[in-house]
């Protein structure tokens, strides 16, 4: 059997390599291990597995009857690495007990330090380190964090002790406590925990060591821990090992100190040491932010124009040590780390080593920089950035120093922030834009009727629907910051006044939305533009030089497009054309279109509608010239185009002189209980031929047009929802002879596709039969994931909180595509539909074409493209080279 | 390569498998070169394949280029066989063309006679025949169905001239017209062929021969026939048969006679000869029911108390020679035969032979006494009964004890018996019923055009016709009652009102037909359960002993279950829980649950439903006693439970003492966009866990007291809407929390399953992992369905039809599983369940449980049972059985 516990530090030298695998003993761990092995000074210590801790969960908290003669010969390691005996009366060893993930969860997991302490050994440690204070106040901060970690007593309890005790003394800080001083706290301590518990506090330094270790294995399962896991993607099965080590005091007068640090700047990616240390602190002091740190160099405690000497200055010696500790490390890791040390009595340990977290920014600028520096090669770089992290930069951002006056939150669903006044409905919306105003639209939920608001507004506040509503998408397409789902914001329409929070407000006034965070703002709060040059550039040159997949965009306006292609779009993968008809100009003539009695009554209205399609199609056209533009032809059920209130239908009504009564009564007609399973799709085309027939032929005459002056754009027709081969081959054949009319009267042939979506289960498992007439297939997997699922994208809000909670949807599967169900449809549609056509083009334009994990399976199953919303094309870009790279590897 | 000619009759003795194959030559093709090869004396002719017919429609109604020269060949076949010359101005011959798909279509496609008349030829038919009256009638008689067929002239434009010409001539029959008459009737049809098409009626014989192998061939897609495939399921790509035969006639004379005749009787399946003939006629005389034909047996005549001679009697030598070849080609074919025939001058011919249509009781009597007779065995006689047709038997007929106020009689043409409002024309009574009318059609004589008024008619009655007349065979396929031939019946359409006998009667008046009578009772009459015995029940018995499958049934009632067990149900597949919810006394307990704000309000509520639910299930399971009874638990979204008129809102507040604004703001907060896809099933269990608990424990109790006093249930306790097997895991731990909680309080334990529903794609694709947690699979098809085609049920009756009849959906996929597309679902599901639980439960209770293909294909996966509803389960269980021996085979 595999050990469950890796000694580091010392004399050990190990070959395993699951000593330094961190799915086995943890990032921390597997640092401490490396580090050691590389010969700096780490105090020595080992690590209880991640294994064990999954173990111990799985068995109702029960630790494995090995483990404790385990324990046993790794404590005796330390003690002889370290010289001292644990529980040692005359000079006690003393050590930490830490937690430590696969990844790092800041402050997610439990810590003990100065463990091994009792009424004993405190005395020893005094006559040992002959600084009784520092005795002391070490078992005072012991019992503290062990009371409250292990314990789990309340450590306000313990800090109004302390308060008390300096008011008492007349002390103003810690630093003024004396020995007795801590010595008489920790005798109040111990009455604490004796009055709270019944009990003593434990003296046995065995008993206190499995007390810290149960009480980090069950940190796993904290609630704090599973939320900061569910909103960072950690799967729950992973555990957390536990380091034991061996105390170093950075807190032994004024020749110790502690602190942390990293390689390179974390804010900016500047090449220059960057951290802070305490002189005469214990690690926690400066992370807690009890005292303020100082600079650790010279150049930047200038540029600050700080006071406090730097550690350069302080401890020129200890300082080399470490410089030349960081350059070790750089170049061991190849990438830049955070580090935490101590320097005990002038003495250099190394506490902790790891990839540093970073900005986006830095992020490119460390990759290109290193590269540039010979420390990693590209495809290094390329996976060094976080794809999604590019979001950052793609949007403007608040400004971090501005002051903002919060009033309440929602989900983050689009990023970027804006700024404007609150209007109620997209006509208003759309009416002060055009005057030139900045708006927020603000509403209960939108509907495709909103589209004109959303364009026109610079930002969406929803108060209902989640990171999937039709709002979040949208905006996301749109590259608006939108916060969605923010049940703070209630909204009276008859007043036209809303409340967010408990603070009224009025169309009009001014707020602010940070889609990256959900917050909401009163007021204006300043931003700061992206820039999207330099290291940015670089790196999407070297993305793309080691990509397979083409990137595409869903757009369909030209100025969509137009950003798309900004952004390095290579085509449009879905153009949608529904949103073309609810335009002010023709969503009257749709109307009467859908509202016909007859055929002859549809083709009149169609009629009207052809100009106005050919247009849309001729200004898209010209700005993806010479690229391939995917148009899907009408989709959703009909009834979404029709009048709701009494005045629309009133209007329609004058406008194409039918009754209302008769309208209303069609447009009962149409209404549908599930209008995603119902008459949308191609079955508009099969039943409804005339327009289908309108939009190839708005779309072929543009297209000829476009190619008279310039490059001919390379049309895909996209039949969407098709079930059935035949569905697909009528409607094939409609395009066809349509585009035959339109070349013989233009007198000129565009070369075409068409083809369709897979986004019905029955159409991915008859792949193989539609791929003999469809010439490409686009998974749409929005729709692949309702119907294989049976969940409703606008529905599911209510429930799906729950689910990821549960543990049932490991993440959202309209946002990161359901690999293991919805994946195994795809996979069949490609190896199907690649049998029947081998040739044939797949790509893929659901949201989760912009999802870096879902174009990471993209590349797997060997698709040729994906499609993003414009701002996701830069990070369609990057994972499609990312899971290109990994697939090579 | 193939033939696409098959000659027969004359020397002809060919080995060729493909000239006997009906999907080859058709039905009549095939029967016609069996008899022929059996030795029977058949008119000698050829076969055009339907393969030819599906090849002369793909190709735009263009032969292929072989089939000039192979028809050349086999009509030197025919010629050289009948001793006459095709075109001989002396002695021509003459041939019939008529269709004939794989499947008798009867009155659907066209048949042409007489052809190769034309003014030469007509003048040596009579002086060859000694007979100018017959030679001139018989062209004419072409001209007019030539005319009507091919040349697509509407029939009454010849009828009037005939009729003018008969009152002209002060005659009152056909037969009174002479040779000079009828050779002056030609004439004028000539003018009007000329007057109407602007050219000559065709003189070439094989212009004429080609003209009506296309007009067959085209008429597999006219209209009617397109009507009839999708009411009968018949594929449209099948394709039909034409044949050219050599004519032979029942019209030369006293001694020439023509007639129908089944081997048994159709309406009983008594073993009597069964027919109608008429001397001196052509066939499509009897037929059409122009003259009313007299019977074959002298049994039957004397039974029937007519008048005119029997065949029996009037042609002793040709009936005996006759009732030689009934027995002949019934040992042959082993069943029943509905026979064509003429006889030429004392000379039988045998012109058509199949398998006769028969009523269900028909059929079970033949099936069974044809096992007595050693003719056929069990297995065959299971699979002579079409499953659907035991319908007819499972339906009340008249009460014979309750009085009846008889209007008038007529031919007992269709067995059972119906009372409805009359209807005197087709659309009428499609429109009716569509308002959930029932409908009597009333109609002088039916036609083709008059399909979808029976399909929507609950019976039928004919003026005219006889028992072999178009409304009496389509009226017998359907299952419809049907008098015809009611002489007594008189309609004037322009005052739409009617006479029976001599009582005055108007549209929607209510009569009751007895189609196993042929009476005529004025008023509804009232009707009595069938009894299932006899040879129902004996055949019931045999389908038990072949099938391998169980037949449970779908309810939730304790009736229903009754029923079912009465009908044979060895369990219940799908007891839903959901309309035990809608009942008065507790919709507002279950209103007050869904609208409750928190879990306490909902478990306020739920403890009131408690006591209610137990009961439910009390009385079913004491029904099931012993056999298993699977419950879905809660599965509807909620909103369905909720009130939606305001008043409705008020009787809530005031039950359940919370304000309307309150109730209104919490339904709209439950609506859902899809609700198919949304908040409903397993995904209730799981944010709402105390439902569930509700019913399980519901269910166990009730169990536990059932088990107390008799036979326990064996209860599967079934989870909706399953898509992950972490939601199963969940639900399979709160049902068996619960049920061992009941089985501790009641001191008893029941064994019980818990399995899901396969309804999603995704639990289908991840059945593997399902079946690790559940013990039973149960296939949700009809969600299923919907799922995998994205296909609402509820909404796409629009556009369904418009599916069938383009060829998208070869049936209805809610009625009969779509196979190809669902089917590889349930098949994968099936294998990868067995995979991880070798012994798991599968069946399946959609509406396809009910449906004999579909039943067929679960039998091919290997499910244990299938659920049908009550009233299917005796169809479900003749199903299984003939599924069985076919797999067997």
């Amino acid at each position: 059997m595999a050990s469950s516990i890796y000694p580091f530090g010392g004399t050990v030298r190990s070959d395993d390599p699951r000593s330094r695998d961190k799915t086995i003993v943890g990032g921390k761990g597997a640092n401490l291990a490396e580090m050691a092995g590389i010969g700096l000074p780490v105090p020595p210590g080992f690590t209880i597995t991640t294994e064990e801790c999954v173990r111990y969960l799985a068995h109702g908290a029960d630790f494995s009857p090995e483990l404790k003669d385990e324990v046993a010969v790794a404590l005796r390691h330390i003690e002889q690495a370290a010289g001292k005996k644990f529980g040692d009366a005359a000079d006690p060893l003393l050590v930490s007990v830490r937690s430590g993930a696969r990844v790092s969860m800041p402050g997610m997991m439990d810590t003990v330090l100065n463990l091994g302490l009792n009424d004993e050994t405190v005395q020893g440690l005094a006559s040992a380190s002959g600084d009784a204070r520092f005795a002391w106040d070490s078992y005072r901060r012991f019992i503290q964090m062990y009371s409250d970690v292990v314990l789990g007593l309340d450590h306000h309890l313990f800090e109004d002790v302390l308060e008390i005790a300096k008011e008492d003394n007349g002390f103003y800080a810690d630093v003024e406590m004396q020995a007795e001083n801590w010595q008489a706290i920790v005798g109040e301590y111990k009455a604490i925990v004796r009055s709270e518990l019944g009990r003593d506090f434990p003296q046995d330094p065995h008993e206190q060591l499995w007390g810290a270790i149960r009480a980090v294995f069950d940190s796993w399962d904290s609630d704090r821990a599973k939320v900061y896991r569910r909103l960072n993607d950690i799967p729950g099965d992973w555990g957390t090992a536990v380091n034991v080590q061996a105390m170093v005091f950075g807190n032994m007068g004024d020749t110790s100190a502690t602190g942390v640090a990293f390689t390179r700047d974390p804010a900016t990616g500047e090449r220059a040491y960057y951290g802070e240390w305490l002189v005469n602190a214990q690690g926690e002091d400066v992370v807690a932010g009890i005292r303020t740190p100082q600079y650790l160099t010279l150049a930047a405690r200038e540029k600050a124009g700080a006071k406090p000497l730097s550690m350069e200055e302080a401890m020129p010696a200890a300082y080399a040590e470490l410089a030349a500790v960081f350059d070790l490390l750089e170049k061991h890791y190849r990438d830049m780390q955070d580090i935490e040390f101590t320097v005990e009595r002038g003495h250099l340990w190394m506490l902790q080593t790891r990839s540093g977290k970073r900005t986006a920014k830095a992020a490119l600028r460390m990759a290109v920089e290193m590269v540039e520096e010979g420390l990693i090669d590209e495809k290094t770089a390329i996976c060094r950035i976080d794809p999604m992290a590019l979001d950052q930069l793609l949007h403007p951002t608040l400004d971090p120093d501005a002051p903002r006056d919060v009033l309440g939150s929602g989900l983050p669903a689009s990023p970027g922030a804006a700024s404007g006044a609150i209007v109620l409905d997209a006509d208003t919306a759309e009416k002060r834009a055009e005057r030139g105003d900045a708006v927020i639209l603000v509403r209960v939920e939108t509907s495709p009727e909103d589209i004109h608001g959303m364009h026109a507004a610079r930002g969406i506040l929803t108060a209902r629907g989640g990171m999937t509503s039709h709002a979040a998408v949208v905006a996301r397409g749109m590259g608006r910051p939108c916060v969605s789902g923010a049940s703070c914001v209630s909204i009276d329409m008859a007043s036209r006044t809303l409340k967010i929070g408990s603070r009224e407000l009025a169309e009009g006034d001014v707020i602010t939305l940070d889609g990256s965070t959900g917050q909401i703002m009163a007021g204006k709060v300043p931003t700061i533009e992206p820039e999207l040059v330099g290291h940015f550039g670089v790196l999407m040159e070297w993305a793309d030089r080691h990509r397979r997949m083409k990137v595409r965009t869903n757009a369909e306006t030209p100025d969509d497009c137009r950003t798309a292609r900004g952004f390095g779009a290579e085509g449009v993968g879905l153009c949608r054309t529904e949103h073309m008809f609810f335009e002010e100009s023709r969503i009257s003539a749709v109307r009467q279109m859908i509202l016909a009695e007859d055929e002859a009554g549809r083709r009149a209205a169609l009629a009207k509608l052809l100009p106005e399609q050919r247009a849309d199609f001729h200004s898209i056209f010209e700005v993806m010239a010479g690229l391939p533009v995917t148009v899907r032809l009408l989709d959703p059920p009909l009834h979404e185009f029709l009048p709701h209130a009494d005045a629309e239908f009133e209007e329609l009504s004058e406008a194409i002189g039918i009754g209302v009564p008769t309208l209303k009564r069609r447009a009962g007609e149409l209404h549908e209980f599930n209008p995603m399973l119902g008459h949308r799709g191609c079955r508009l085309g099969i039943t409804f031929p005339e327009i289908y027939e309108m939009q190839v032929r708005a779309l072929f005459e543009a297209a000829c047009d476009v190619a008279q002056t310039g490059d001919a754009p390379v049309p895909e027709v996209m039949i969407p929802l098709v079930a059935t081969r035949k569905e697909l081959e009528i409607l094939k054949a409609l395009v066809d002879r349509t585009a035959a009319q339109v070349f013989e009267e233009k007198g000129r042939t565009i070369s075409y596709q068409v083809g369709t979506m897979i986004e019905l289960p029955r159409a991915a498992l008859m792949a193989g039969e539609i791929a003999e007439v469809g010439e490409f297939f686009s998974f749409g997997t929005n729709d692949l994931t309702q119907t294989t699922l049976g969940l409703s994208r606008d529905d599911s809000a209510k429930f799906l909180s729950a689910y990821v909670e549960q543990g049932i949807f490991a993440r959202d599967p309209f946002v990161s595509l359901d690999i293991e169900g919805v994946g195994q449809l795809v996979g069949l549609a490609a190896e199907r539909g690649r049998e029947t056509r081998p040739d044939i083009k797949l790509g893929i334009c659901g949201e989760h074409g912009g999802d870096p994990a879902s174009i990471a399976f993209c590349e797997g199953q060997g698709l040729d493209y994906v499609s993003a919303s414009p701002y996701r094309v830069p990070i369609a870009r990057l994972a499609a080279a990312q899971a290109a790279i990994s697939a090579n590897r």
